[in-house]
């Protein structure tokens, strides 16, 4: 890499990475998964309102960058458990600061809004 | 508000504003105003490859939520530039982090991918 990465720039591949981090959906998966490692059901319960195949394809975005690690314990009935990578744990804090950030201020910006 | 405000519940208020401003054009575009005030043109050319009509659209929804303000200088030719509000200074911290985790993580991210 001959420059320092920086999303503002095209071409960079951090802005790939920031757009995949930085959905909706991909900040509420981390964050549901902050507890530890969870399984399919049990996300689908934390997580309120996701859809059964956006929860797959955000875990699958997630194992991809090497955010999230999928464990298939190989039993029978199946149990499989995703988890934190020590990277996805890396960005715990930032992720969980934004949310804070937003769970707080709920009153100024919907005084803004109107709603 | 009857209950405090938590991103996983599927009626609260604050995933709308999680959504909003965790989407990947905003993040850019609150990062492209850190500097201070900016015009449309100076915004097009920081958040490079942003097309005028989603830096329009962004520009809007910030504004909407009271992150950013719109100032129109009045003049002619028209003068109008862009600033973040002191809500929208509130969060720059916490996207800044978002941001410098993603630049700083690129080699393990494309690590990962294989890219």
């Amino acid at each position: 890499m001959g420059q320092k990465p920086n999303v503002l720039a095209r071409k960079c591949a951090s802005r790939r990475y920031l757009a995949l981090v930085a959905s909706k959906w991909s900040l509420l998966v981390i964050n549901a998964l902050d507890d530890g490692p969870a399984r399919n059901g049990s996300l689908m319960r934390k997580v309120e309102g996701i859809s059964q195949k956006m929860l797959t394809q955000t875990l699958r975005d997630l194992e991809t960058t090497g955010i999230v690690t999928r464990d298939d314990h190989g039993t029978l009935p199946p149990h499989v458990t995703y988890e934190l990578t020590p990277l996805g744990r890396s960005m715990r804090k930032e992720v969980r600061s934004l949310v804070v950030w937003v769970e707080t201020h709920v009153p100024e910006l919907a005084a803004t809004t109107g709603s």
